[in-house]
C-alpha cells in the first residue's frame, strides 16, 4: 500500500489512480500510526515522520519525500534501516530560473514604473527601458538552477560568465572565473546573479570591495542564500549607487525584520523568499514518483533518482 | 558631407567619427536649410523633412531615417527623385519582445504582488506563482517581432501557435492556423498575444466570441494595434473573468483616455505604448547607418538594407 501523510488535490490524485492502476493508496490529511503500520511506501512532505514512528512502520521499504529539503526527516534512525529514502531535488530549476528572468526583464522594460503610472491614470511614456541583449551575466554558482538561469540568458543574447570554487567548465556557461578571481570580472558585468548554496566557503564571499568593482548600473541578484553578503555592506553599496539595483528573494535574517533598512530601498526589490514557488509543484513532484516506482517493482533501486545519502544528510 | 539634423549622445558620435574617420560629420540640433543645401546623405528622425526643403538639397543622395515609420516624411515629392531612402524597422524586434516576456513572466511569477507586499513592508509568502514551461502560446502575426517571441517562448519550453491570414509555416511556431481558424485553438492556450498590424483584415479581428473560448487563466497580450479589438469587448471579458489577465501597450485611442474603465480593472495591466523603447535605440540605428555606408560608397545600393518603397510608403 502507498501511504500519502497529506491529501493532494482531486485532479492530482486521480491522476495518480489512473496512471498506476495496479497500486492501492491511502491519502490521508494527518499521519497515522496505524495506516503507517500497513504501508509498503510513504509519500510525505518530509515534516510529519518523527523518531517515534520509526519502530511503527515495519512494512514500509521505500519513503519519497516531496520535498528538497530533508534536515525535519528522522535521519539517524533512518541510517539503521534499509528503508530507500529519495526526494524531489531539482524541482525548483524551473521556477526559480523563471523568477529570476522575470526580476531581470521586470527592471529592464520598467515594469514597477508601469505600475505606479497605471495607478495613477497617468500616460507617461518617459521611461528608460534597457535592452538585455548583448549585456553580460556573472553567476554565482553555476550548477542545476544556475545552469538553466544561463540556458535562458543565452537564450536572450547575453554572454554568461560561470564562477565557483574550482573554475571548472560548467553547462551554458562561456567563460568561467574561480571565486578568488571572481573581483576581476565585475567590471564587466551588467548582472551579477547568485543562487549558490549557505557553506563556509560562501558565507560573505561578497564583500564591499566586490561591489565597488561592479558597474554603477550593475543589477545584483541573490537568489541562493543570504549569507553571501552582510546586509550592511549591501544597504551600503545600494545607498551610495555603486550598483543600480538589487533583487534579493534570501536574507540573513528571515522574515526579513520590520526594521530592515532594506525595505525602503528605491533601488532594491525585497522578494520574500518565494522564487521556487509553484502551482505545479506537486504535478511536478508526481512525475517523479510515477517514474520512479517503475524502477521500484522492478527491483532496480540503483535507478531511482535523488537517492537521500541519509550520512550526508542530503 | 553626411548631415545629422539631431545631435546624438556624445559616446554615439565619437563612435561615428573613429569608425568612419574618413567621412565629414555635422550634427545640429535642428534642421537647417544652409546645411542641407552641403548634404550629400541625411541622417533624421524622419519628421522635420517637409516639402519646401525638396529643392533646396541639390546633393542629397541618401536619406537615413533612424525610425520605422515614414508617414511624415514628403514622400510624394522624394518620389519623384532619385534620392535612396532607407529606414531601420526590425530595430524593435529585441525590446519589444524582452517587453513581452517581461510582461508574461512578471505576472507569472507575482512580481506585482511582490512590490506591493514590499511597498507595505509585508513579509507574505502566500502567493501563487505559476511556472511558464509546458504552457501553450498562440501568436497572432508570427513575422520578424512575433518570431522572436515565439524563439523566446521555446527557450522557456512553450509550444508555439502562429496564427496568420494564410495558415503558411513561420520560424519558430510548432503549429499554424488561421484568422478563421484561430477559435479552434484557443481553448488549448495559455497565452494569447498579439503583434499585428493596423489593417482592414485585423481590425476588430477578436470578438467577444474569441474571448468566451479562452481558458479562464489565459492571459491576452496585445503589443500590435489598439484596432484589434473593441475596446468594450475587452472590458467586458476581463470584467467577467472569462480570461484571467490582459496586458494592453497599444489602445483603440492613444493616449488612454484619463476615464477609461481599463485603468482601475484589476486583472489588466495598461502599458503606455513603450515596448518598443531602448536606451540602446540609437545605438542599434548606428550600427545598421555604419553597415550600409559601406556598401553606399561601394555603389552597391541594391544592399542597403529597410529601403522604403516610396510608391507603397513603408
Amino acid at each position: 500500500m502507498i501511504y500519502f501523510t497529506f491529501d493532494p488535490r482531486p485532479d492530482l490524485k486521480e491522476d495518480l489512480l489512473q496512471s498506476l492502476p495496479q497500486e492501492t493508496f491511502v491519502f490521508d490529511t494527518t499521519i497515522s500510526e496505524g495506516k503507517l503500520a500497513e504501508a509498503e511506501i510513504v509519500v510525505t512532505y518530509g515534516e510529519d515522520l518523527n523518531d517515534s514512528h520509526m519502530s511503527k512502520m515495519p512494512n514500509v521499504k521505500w519513503i519519497f519525500v516531496t520535498s528538497a529539503g530533508i534536515e525535519k526527516m528522522p535521519l539517524q534512525h533512518l541510517q539503521k534501516t534499509d528503508i530507500l529514502v529519495s526526494n524531489v531535488r531539482g524541482i525548483h530549476k524551473v521556477p526559480m530560473a523563471e523568477s529570476v528572468m522575470a526580476h531581470i526583464l521586470g527592471q529592464y522594460r520598467s515594469l514597477p514604473t508601469i505600475y505606479i503610472e497605471e495607478q495613477q491614470h497617468q500616460w507617461n511614456r518617459k521611461m528608460k527601458s534597457r535592452e538585455l541583449r548583448d549585456s553580460t551575466a556573472v553567476i554565482l554558482g553555476p550548477g542545476a538552477i544556475g545552469g538553466e538561469i544561463g540556458r535562458l540568458l543565452q537564450a536572450f543574447g547575453v554572454k554568461t560568465i560561470g564562477c565557483n570554487r574550482s573554475g571548472k567548465q560548467a553547462d551554458y556557461m562561456d567563460q568561467m572565473t574561480t571565486f578568488d578571481d571572481l573581483i576581476h570580472v565585475l567590471p564587466a558585468a551588467d548582472l551579477v546573479i547568485s543562487v549558490l548554496p549557505s557553506t563556509d566557503e560562501t558565507k560573505y564571499l561578497l564583500t564591499s570591495e566586490h561591489f565597488k568593482m561592479m558597474k554603477n548600473d550593475a543589477m545584483f541578484l541573490n537568489f541562493g542564500r543570504g549569507s553571501l553578503v552582510e546586509t550592511s555592506v549591501l544597504v551600503e553599496a545600494l545607498q551610495n549607487n555603486e550598483i543600480g539595483f538589487a533583487v534579493c528573494d534570501v536574507f540573513e535574517e528571515e522574515p526579513l525584520p520590520k526594521d530592515s533598512p532594506l525595505w525602503d530601498l528605491k533601488n532594491m526589490t525585497v522578494s520574500p523568499h518565494v522564487s521556487s514557488h509553484s502551482t505545479r509543484y506537486l504535478e511536478r513532484s508526481f512525475d517523479i514518483f510515477k517514474r520512479n516506482i517503475g524502477y521500484y517493482r522492478a527491483g532496480e533501486l540503483d535507478k531511482v533518482e535523488n537517492k537521500v545519502d541519509l550520512q550526508a544528510g542530503y
